[in-house]
Order: structure tokens, then sequence, then C-alpha cells
């Protein structure tokens, strides 16, 4: 961003001044003017319409930015109003699709016209709208806004799905920069990293610079270059002797630092996406298998690297199988055990506990290797992304995370994912095309005798 | 990028270590191994399969630096084979097609889907080609070695296209960065402006430096974040106290330069694409304006903005317009006038030069404002570049440029072209429209009398 | 700093590898070997030996790396030792000042020559010591260290002045640099902003943001090359529409900022100095000056440049005054009003706070204007402080600060002063010259009117 | 620097306006103003005492810019005047030193106080004039006008002095930045070092690149903080598999690179200083140890660390040593051997060269060995650089740099220095205070055998 930009973008945009980087001549022929009223602002549609034209190729710098200052400046009717305005008038054009399906009649190579013939409108409109400065953040945000119709109101979909098309090759992987988050990074950026971790909440501060500043911490994220002091995604990761089996340790503020050096084990206990209105745009895979690489450059000595994650789906499957009563997925044995859930504090009683560790280990290899959604997948969100990226479920933590939540979601449970490169390929296919899970033996043996 | 990416892509990349970051098991799938003999390394076609594949998702980035590396260093018989192989057998699906056609026969807001059902397979290779480290400047290169084929071989059009569309998302306004070029700039950016500059060739360094350094002088470029070291387009300005006639002075490399803050008028004096690979991906537009508003921040006392433009059509156009005696575009006198045309040194001859000022002038205004090529178009093309932008033709400057070039192309005529920010549109959309050539009364005064 | 001089400060200096950049001959000749004991590490002392001395020239970084590292890892008593050693054996020379005393006997020009024959050794040492990668922040430290001492043991006195003498030079204004801190700066940095912050306590992030990001907030600090990450003295500035009379509404979470553009006057409101061992070095007094020159370039509109500044020992001098029944510095009327002042809570008292207006600002006034201390100064060290920059006393406001501690310290007594470019040279003559106290009339219209 | 710094810095400082940022009675009080003329800018000696005197406290810095861009435009004349009255009006305080001197006569300890008491006012007057934006970089050269007056004014010295003893406090090497210098550094810095290189010139651009650019080349230098774009030192070096023993095919521009990983030898074929005013203040030791470091740590497969160095005073050595018949330096059978040399063109003619092989690497190490000069030290200059650094004298390279210069200098001979950090402080302990020579044995070898 040049400093000229910048400085017009620090200023708040009034709408009074939105347009005034219109030329005089732009500013009339958009305003409307009844008779005898002052002039009219246009409408939203009045502005896509004007941006699509053959005049917006004169100004579409400044009609962009009017655009997107405007949709800032509306009322969440006239918001929706012109997200609906998007889905219904500017599909794609049908007199060209139906000149191009004509074309095909006595020319099949016309096909390879078909697909910009068909384009819908929108897409130039957004790619208009990007000219922007500051463009791509506001279409985000402007997804983001219309991700929480869509429930209400499907015909959105479509609008959606050419942002969702669009952003795929705006995010594209290639156009994304791995950056080093730390205790150097700029405020603006970490106090977004405080609000976005999704998976252990950031208290305060202090807490933030525990997870940066130690010698065995680091943190990555990927940036976009128009979007720069937002990171789109980021993992934390903790450099240790040993794969963890809990999750308190390694937050724990009074923690003693070991030297980077020391450390053959990678942990990535935290991934979080920062922008919904990315949804759909896969970064996560990417990320890891970057961060992985990066850390095997700077520091040889790491040589496994594995997650630390929760269970977020085993409590409410478990739930579901013990009232299930024909469900064969826990024995009867189980059932009898996992009555003392139900007693609050077991997790504090050393006796209960234990107790419960074998059985609660046997349903969750169950969960994992055995157990599947109505869709016939992997019932757990995190397993699904994991495998997916080749990655083997590495090891089952019995109380790995006690806190409320920890608790709630999966009775303490959290699993090491195993990133291994040299198998993902192997482990990625034979997920995706047969849903077979890697696993570690320990895994299946905890599976029931029964 | 990353160091560690940056220090890959530094080392020379050797094809036998190339696919070294694929896994074990990813190079056994590719490598091609007839009995008895050594693995053969897999075709660039097998590798554009495998990474469209669902196999391809693991290892998308090595697979993709794999292919593009592999396109690099394959013969340029493969290369074009490679390229052929995209037009035949990645283009859209036909099923995909068929189906999505049925559906909309029952339900017309289908239609909405044709447009990714007929996607050429090519884009979404392109999209994961584009993974790879440095993958956006290799698909830029790829395409301008398609370019060079397109005249023998027309099917590689359908190729361009999509590299086009993709293009155009890819270099969007939006994710382009207006950079200051001045004597500050790294040495590995300031020899591409010497190698890329194309309207007035810089000798040497020293030339170069006579362009940049003085305190009249400004130089910007576009850059894209994924080509950091190579402009896309850049534009040489000169700070004058007046608008120039002629380009010898500006480039005089014994100027006495002024203060910035005594100039009042901003000469755009040489505007130069880079990349073939990007034709048609169009910047100068843009770039012409955002350099307008900078200069207008930075410079309050400049109110003139014009370009000194060479008439690259004009001494052809006047060649034919002289052979053809039946042409009314240039008269009697006019003719008789331009045999001293054909003497050589006319120019250098006060006398002489004199005397075909006022026909030269002419002819030129008629070759502006009358004259039409064989599409109904101005038939200059500088000309329709800055008037399609919304310029005003402002003055025509006989002997403007007396090098070779300039009296080989023009007879030395110069113009300038005004860009009146406040006008723009209304110029813009009066060419688009209506063709007409929005020009000061003294150029149209100079227009034959007859 | 290199990337290999940061890798190596990163890593904990352990005593153990302290001298692994020494060569082995280096660490033969340092490590004391008494008959039949392991060799035993060199005392600080021998350590600041062998800087000084020839061979020393060949190893210097390392030694001095050697010996600033050993000293960090001393423990106190050791320190102060070292500390001692510097004082008692590394002071001038006698020989070679009894030498350069003898040539000033026969020629009168050899004076030039006395000043490097008096230079006490320790200069040198310290200038090598200098050589180490962080050596500068290294002697900072130092020399906190030593103020901490001097009380107790003057004889260190003469260390102190040759660091003084030393840092006045490596820390002379053209070293320093001028960086805007805002929410964008490195957390690293921010965090010692609110650690160091003197004036007005930073309570927490959200209260430093809250100095940092609105519109309407400025602050600038002077960090010097070799310390990046420590700012030496920073000052927060307000942007605002008239001169301040309190600081509460200033530092208010919820205030609604305004725009820079429509602020005319920049309020100075806390200066803070980081760095106790750089004391009697002063910056304060450029960086005030600078921060207008600055301001000025960027908000033409602001013409009035203030602080809003403490009034440290006005408490006590009136507790004096009132306590010395003779004074006539204070008058009768004075005396009875100032009872109020026992009485806790009385500034929440409206009428209270009214009837002691008039008395506080009278007794001000001439604590400001006619009181002075026992070293012939007017009495308050701030007032000293911008006194003697050239600024003028503009304003005196009652219950500008009702913290605890302007309560305590100045009965909620602050005061604004002028830096008005134009008068500080003729301000500050008078001041250093003739003690006179450049004041706006208003203040001494409130002195008693007896 | 601060934008509003740079800004003034880039305008040209006309003397009219360079006093613009003193107030207005600033200008009033140093204005000479005779009966009845126009007031008159002062004197250079009149701005140094009001710098120095207590008004200068509150506009030091418009005081020391307005003294330095004075200096700038007066004429030499002028300027010297001003170094003289430097010399003369500028030094210690002879009543502050009489009372020190008499202080000390009841207190030995006051021996402490003498060194400030005999500092020449000088010194404060350039650390005032240090200042100044651009200061430190304004001062460099005015020493380096001081240094040309010196032989003709021995007055000066005593300037020069303090200059020196200042510089040695302001570059220390703790203050100085290593960068490095390659393809991707501002073109502003590399014409510097097309214009310092002072070893093997650099002939154009294409000279440079192909020092810069190759995998297998490296330059170095050392930056000041407060001169930005001027290097002090820098030194290139060549990555190698072999010790090297001509420098031609180190400067062939077409010479194929080899990868950075495959060498095993890094050569600093070239290290040049380029400040003549800070003669006296020693860079290169800490240059090449530390470019060393950076390369071992870089490329650990470099194990060995040598110069390819020219030797300047070898042959009017030998001319001295053939032209005094007595000498027992070199012996009959060589000077018989040497009439070779006079004739043009030897070193052409295989035979000849070869004939001269052996007498010229005897006499070489004779020169390096045995000879020395007037003060009792090695005669040649670089080797006194380098052994002093405690490199040690490894090989001796016949018909090394056959250009004219080489020839001219040293008969064609160039060496080797090696630098063993692990030998270096014994090399240069046995250097430095006996004179020993540290050499491979094939130079002792290579003596004359009688």
């Amino acid at each position: 961003m040049t400093k000229a930009e910048a400085s017009r973008q620090s200023r708040p945009a009034f709408l009074g001044e939105l347009f005034e980087t219109l030329t005089e001549r732009g500013r009339r022929l958009l305003w409307r003017r009844d008779a005898g009223d002052a002039p009219q602002p246009p409408e939203l549609s009045e502005l896509a319409q004007a941006l699509l034209s053959r005049r917006g190729e004169a100004s579409g710098v400044a009609l962009a930015r009017g655009l997107l200052a405007a949709f800032d400046h509306a009322g969440p009717d006239a918001r929706l109003g012109f997200l609906r305005v998007l889905a219904e008038r500017f599909g794609p054009d049908p007199a060209a699709v139906k000149a191009a399906l004509a074309a095909i009649e006595h020319d099949p190579d016309a096909l390879e016209d078909l697909h910009s013939a068909a384009e819908p409108r929108r897409q130039e409109l957004l790619r208009r709208l990007n000219l922007a400065p500051g463009g791509t953040a506001a279409l985000v945000h402007m997804r983001e806004e219309l991700l929480s119709h869509l429930r209400s109101d499907p015909s959105l979909r479509r609008v959606d799905d050419d942002f969702a098309h669009l952003f795929g090759s705006w995010f594209n992987r290639g156009f994304l920069v791995l950056r080093h988050i730390d205790w150097n990074t700029p405020a603006a950026i970490l106090e977004k990293i405080i609000r976005y971790e999704a998976v252990h909440a950031i208290q305060n501060w202090d807490d933030l610079r525990n997870r940066l500043q130690p010698t065995d911490r680091r943190c990555y994220g990927f940036f976009h270059p128009q979007m720069v002091d937002e990171p789109l995604i980021f993992v934390e990761v903790a450099l240790t002797r040993a794969i963890p089996d809990a999750v308190g340790g390694l937050l724990d503020l009074k923690r003693k630092p070991i030297e980077a050096e020391e450390a053959t084990t990678a942990v990535f206990y935290s991934i979080s996406n920062t922008q919904r209105g990315l949804a759909g745009v896969s970064f996560g895979n990417f990320l890891i298998k970057q961060v992985v690489e990066e850390l095997k450059a700077e520091l040889p000595n790491i040589r496994t690297f594995v997650t630390l994650s929760p269970v977020p789906g085993f409590a409410a499957w478990l739930a579901a199988a013990r009232k299930d009563e024909a469900s064969d997925l826990i024995d009867a044995d189980q059932r009898i055990a996992f009555a003392l859930l139900d007693e609050p504090g077991w997790h504090k009683d050393a006796t209960k506990a234990e107790a419960l560790r074998a059985p609660l280990l046997a349903a969750a290899a169950t969960y994992f290797l055995r157990a599947r959604d109505g869709k016939g997948r992997v019932p757990d969100p995190v397993a699904r992304f994991h495998l997916g990226n080749g990655a083997q479920l590495e090891r089952m933590n019995h109380l790995g995370d006690v806190s409320a939540n920890g608790l709630k979601q999966a009775h303490g449970l959290m699993v090491n994912y195993l990133y291994d490169l040299d198998r993902i390929e192997v482990n990625h296919e034979a997920f995706a095309e047969r849903g077979t899970v890697a696993a570690a033996s320990v895994v299946a043996r905890a599976l029931p005798t029964t």
C-alpha cells in the first residue's frame, strides 16, 4: 500500500466524503436527482451496475471504494438487500449461455467457451470490487455476513459459491506468506492472536507472552499480502523432549523452558483459523507441513512432529452410545464403569480416574477406528482434519485436558496425531479412498477385547 | 517467502534432486519402472494428472514444484507437447457439462451451476501449480512460451484463455503494490529497468541514474507480492516547469535539475510493460492514475499531468496515404511538401524542417482525428491506450524525437496526452462508446483547411 | 547485528561456554592453574588487565564478551569488588602524567598532550568492553549498579565520571533515532513502555492501547542503534482542541477521539526516562523539540505545544512554609485557608475545593516565581527541566490531578509549560544566566496581593 | 533519521535559508551589524563560540547545522582559517589546568580530575557539532580536509588528535553493523563499492555484478548507523576449492561459478577502506574476523580462510637492494638473474619467467622474514596489517598478478595470508612483542641458501 493510500485509509470514511475521488461528472451520473429534490446518493445496486459498466473502467478504483464504503455504512437490511440483488440480478447472462450452447451444436470445440459464457456476472463484480484499497479484506467480511444469512435464505448460496471460487484463487497457498509470530511482533497482530485463539483460550498478555517468548515455544501464521495485519491461520508449537500427554504442563506459566536445541519433539498444540469469511478455503494442511519443514531446517534434532489435540466429539458420541442400549460399540463392562462419569469431580479422585482409564480408552479406540457418522465418516472433526492431512493417530491420553471444557467435550481425553512426512501421502490416500484410519498399534490394542 | 523456501529457491534445481521433497512412496508412485530397466522419471502429463488427483492433495506443493522444475528442464519439444496436452486433455469434463445441462431442463436456477461444471480442468491444474514456491512467476513464463506458439498452433488458444482468466484474478490491481524506484532500489531490480525500457532505451547505468536520482525525476512501478524483484510495469516521470515538446532535453545527461517543489508539470515520458506472459492484463491505466494521485499528494504545486509520447504508427500510415493517390486524407499541397521527407537529413536543415512543420502537423491531426484502421479504430496504438484511459490529445510536437527511431516511425513527431482526472471519465466514455477523440482545440485547428 | 551475533546473544551465556570463542591458547593464558589443581577461571580484574594488554588487541571481541558475561554471573560482592578495582587500579598513569607535565615546562604547546596523558585507563577499558555484542547495554547496566553504590562508597565517583564522559559521546543526540511508538510497535518494546512510564502509571495493555492507537494520541521515543528494543526516553502526546487543565480527561478510557487534523494543540502529558544507567545524559530537551518539529510538519493546524505537568515539590514546600511561622511566602489569610487541606476528601467537596482555589494558586505562583531552594534554584525539579529548556510557565490548574499521588505531592495542582520555538532561546538564556522564570501574566497575577 | 529530518537534508542547503531554524532572536544575536550596513552573517569561529556558549544549549541542533553548512559553503581559505582557529583558540583552558594541578599538590586523588580539566575545548565543540543531522559524516569530511593540510601546517596536528580520539569512540566496533553487500543492495551503495575499491579496480557494473552475484562470491562491509549509505570498509570474498595462486582467475568474467556448499576455502582477495577522514580508526581486523565467523556459521565446509594479497612494497625494496651493492639481502646469483626484470615483457616469456621464479621467491622470503625498514618494521604495509592481525604468511605466488600495476609494484608477486582463529592470538603477540613473523615452512625454505 502506498503512503497516499494509507493516509486515505486511516481517515474514517464518512459517506459524505466517500465519493470525493470520483470525478465531478462521476458523481453527477450516480447521484439520483428527482424533480425539485436534493440529489440522492445512489443505491448499492446502482453502484454495482455502474462498476460493471463501460464507464466503470475509467474510474474503477474510486467506484469500488465507494461501493464498499457505502456497504459498510448501510444498515443490516440494506446490506442483506444488496446480497440478494447479487443473487438475483448478477447471475450468468442467459443470452450468452444460449449462444454458447448453440455454438456447441455444430462445433464440439466450442465447449471450451461455455465456461466463460456461463460465468455469473457477480464474479467480475467481485474482481472489480477487489480494485479498492482494502478491497480484499472488505470482501472477506462481506462474505462473513453472507454466511450468517445462508441458512435463512438459501438463494444466497449461489453468491457464496462465487465468493468461495474467487477466494480459492486469491488465497492460493502460493500467495500466502508464512511468518514467525513472536514477542517482537506488532501488538496490533498479537491482540488478534489473543482474540482468535480457538483451542486453548489466551487469558491475557502474560499468557500470550508465555506462548511466544520462551526458547521452547514457537508460533507461525499465514498472512496474505493484502491483509498484512491479519493472520489467516496460526499454529502454536511447543518444543519438548517427549510426546506430551496433557496440555496443562504446556500452558503452565511457571514452567521452566528448555533450550530449543535440546528438544526432540515439536508439538502442535493449537491451530486456529481466524477469518470466518474464508470458510472452505483450507490452509491448515499447508501450514502444518510448512512449519514441519521450517523446524527441520532450523533444529535438526527435532525428529518427531505431533499434535496434542482435543477430541471435541467424543463425549457426545459416548453419551449417545450409552443411551442406545442396543449399541454394540461399548460393552456391558464399559457401561457399568461409565456410571462413574456421572459423578462430579471423578477426575480428581485417583481411584475413580484410574478405574475409568481402560474403559474410556477402549471407547475412544472404538470412536476413532470403528464408529462412523451418518455420512459414513470418522465422527470427530479434528480427527478428520489431521487424518485427511495424512497424519496418524499416535496415542490417546487419559485426562489430557481436565479443564471444564476438556471434561465436557471429551471426558478429559486428548490425542496425539503424528506427522511423518514420509508416510502422509500413503495415509492420506488410504483415508481418502477407503476411509482407513492410520493409527499406531497401541490404539488398536486399546479396543474392547470382546 | 520463508527462509527455508528462499534457500531452496536459490539452489539451482537439478532434476536429480527435484523430487527430493516428494515422499519416498510419492516417488515410487510416479517413477515408471519397466521390466528390467531403471525407473524412469514421469512424463510432464503424468505429473499433471497426479497433481489433479486425490493423491495430489497430500503432497501438492512438492508435486507442483516437481512439475514446474521438470517443465523448466525439458526440451522445447517436450514443453510444446505438454502445452498441447493441456489443450487436448485438460478441457471441461463433457460428462459434467452434460449433467449440468440436463439439470437446467427442469430447474432454471441450475444455470448457476453450469459455470463451474464447464470449467476446464486446466484451471484447477494451474491453481495447483501456483502452490509451488515461485509458481506464479513460472506460470507467467510458461504463458510467454505458449504465446509464441499461438500463431502456429491455434488449438493452444483455449489454454491461453485459461491463463488469461486466472492472471486477471491473480494480478488484480488490488494485489499490486506501487513502489518508488530510485537510486536506492536494489541493483537486481534496476538492471531490469534497463533491460525492459521499451520507449527510450537506457544506454547504461549512468543514463539510468540520470533518470532516477535527480530531484526532478521519478520512476514508479507496480510489483506483485509473488514476484518481488520483477516490476510488472513502470513509468518514468520528469518534473518540469512547462509541457515539453521534445524528448532530447529530458534525457540530456548534462541537464541541470530543478527543485521538485518548483515544478508545475509532471511528464510521463516512458511507460513499459515487462512481462510478455501477462499480455492482456492491463496495468498502465491504473499505474498512471495512481502516480497522478501520489504526485498530487507529495507536490501540490504540480497541476498538469501529461505524457510525452511517441506516435509509432504515423510514418507507416502517412506512407500508405501518400502511396494511395486517391486518398483524400492528405491534400495536394501536402503531397508536394512531403517529398522533402525522402531527403535524408531533412530534419537537420532548418529550412526544410520548417517547410514540413505545417503539412506534417496537418497530417498528424488527420491521423488522430479522422483516420481509422480496418477495425474502425484510431490507428495509433499508443493513442488508443491513452485515449482509452480518458486522456486528451493536448499537443503535437514537430521534431519532438529526432533519434533514428523517432524519425523512422513518426518523422520526428511526438505528442502530449493530458490526464485531467476531472475529465477522464467523460473522455473515456465518449471514446469507448462513440469513438470520439478528446483533443485540445489546437489539434483540430491543425487539420488541413481544405 | 548480524544473524550469527544474534543467535549467540539469544543463547543464555553460561559461564562454562562463555570463553568458547577465545582461542585455546587464549584460555590457557587466562585460566589460573595452581599446582595439582584444576585450572581456575580468571578474576574479573585479570580479564580487564588482559583486555587492556597488547594481547587483547588480537581477541578483543571475545575477551570483552567474556569479561561482561563473567561480571553478569558474578555475585554482588565480586561485582562491587570489580568496580572498586576500576577506581583504584585503572586511573591515570602517574608516570605518563609526570612526563607530560615535565614536557610543558619547556614547551607550552605540550599542554595539548596533557589531556590524553591524564586519561584514566578505565576509559580505554570501557571502550574495549564496548566491542562486545551487546556491550553498550551491558555497560549501561553496569553503571546503573555503580550508581547504587555511590553514596556508600564515594571513591567510585571517579569511575562514574568516566562512564558519564563516554556515555555523553556514545549517546550523543546525533546517534539517537526518533521513532514513532504505536500499536504496530513490537510487544517487546511496548511492555517496556508499560514498565517505564514514570508519570501516570499504565494499568494494563488496554490502558496502553488507549494511549497509542486513537487518532489523537502519539508517542515518540529516542532509540540508540546499539539498544534497538530499549527506548531511552519517551513522551506521550495528546492532540486536543484546547490546552487541557486536568489529566483525568486525557487518560479516560471511554473518551471519544477527535481527528488529528482537527487538533490545534499538542499536549506532552508524560515524559519518562528509562535507563537509570544513563543518568546525567540529557535527552528530554532534544526529544520535545524534535517532536514539536515532527508534529508541525505532519499537522500544520497544530500551533500550540504545551505540557500538562505535575508539580512534584509543591506540597512539601507548602508544608514547610506553613510550618515556618516566620515565612512571609504565605500570608495569614492563606494560612487560615490551608487548614482545609488537612481535612481528608476536601477536593470532593465543591465548597472547600473552591475556597482553596485562590490561596493554592497564589501559593503556587509564589512557589514558582519567588521561592528558591538552598542552592538558589527554583525548587520544583520538573519546572527546572522545562524552564531550562526555554519553555514558559503558561497556566496553573487547580485540581488538575486528583489521583492519590496528585493530591499528595501537589494538592492536585498541575501546570502547563508552553514550548514556543521562537522564544525558547531568550527564555533559556534569561533563566540560565539570571534565574528569570518565563511565565504568562496570569501566573504573576495570581501572586498574593499583599 | 526521521522523515522531517530527511526532507530537510534532501533540500540543498543554500546559505540564505540555513539559519531559518534559528529563532529570530538567535539570528539577531549572531548576525553582525556594523553602523549603517546590512547585517552580516557570522564568521565560522563566532558560530563555534556561540555553540560552546550557554546559549547554544537551547538551540544546539540548529547552530550545529548552521556551522556545518556554513563551513560547507565557505571557500578553501575560510575553511583552512577555521581549522587553524580550532588549533589556536579551542585548546585546553590553561586556567582550569592550573587549578587542577594546584589541587593535586595537596590531594593526590585529584589526579583523576586532571584529564577533564585538560580537555581541549575542541572536543566539546565536535561533540556539539555532532548534534546536527548528518553531523557525523560532515565531521568525517572535515577531518579529511584537515589531513590534507597536516604536512604544510603541523599546528593542525593537535586538532587532528581530537578528531581521532572522538572518532575512536564514535566508530567503536560495537557501533558498527556488518552487512552483506550483494546484487540486491541499493545502487547508491554499490556505486560506492565501484568508486572505493582500492585493490583490484572494478571496471563497470558488469564487473561489479561478477563479484557480487555468483553463488561463490561474497562481499561484506561495516556500516555506521549515522552513515547508512556509506560502507566504511568492505571485503570481497571468493569461495573456492583450493588456495588460489593468482588473481586473474578470480576476476575472470567468464569463470564458471561453483556451488557455495562445495567450497572449502574462503579467499579475501580485496579489502578497501573508504573514508580517508577515518584514517587511524582500524576496522579491517574486526571485519575479517567477523566475516570468518559468519562464513563458518553459514558454510561449515569452509575450513580455510586466506587472503590473496598484493605485496606493494616489494619491487621498490628489491630495486633498492639491487642498487646497494653492499647489501647482503640478495646474493650474487640473484643479482644476475634479476637483470631479466629489466627486459620488458619478461613475464610473457615462459623461459624468462621460470628463470626468475626461484630468485624472486627467495628475495620475497628475505623481504618478509629478514628485511626491516628504518623503524625496524617489516617493510611491507599489507604484511604489517595481516601479521598484526595474527595471520600467518602462508604462501608466495610467482606471477600472481600480471596486471601493469602488479608487475610494477611487486614483479607480479602475490601472497596468501592465513587466518587460523586458533592461532591468531599467539601470532599477534609474537609479532607485536618480538617482531616474529608467522610464516609457513615453505616460506622459510625459499630463503636464499647462502
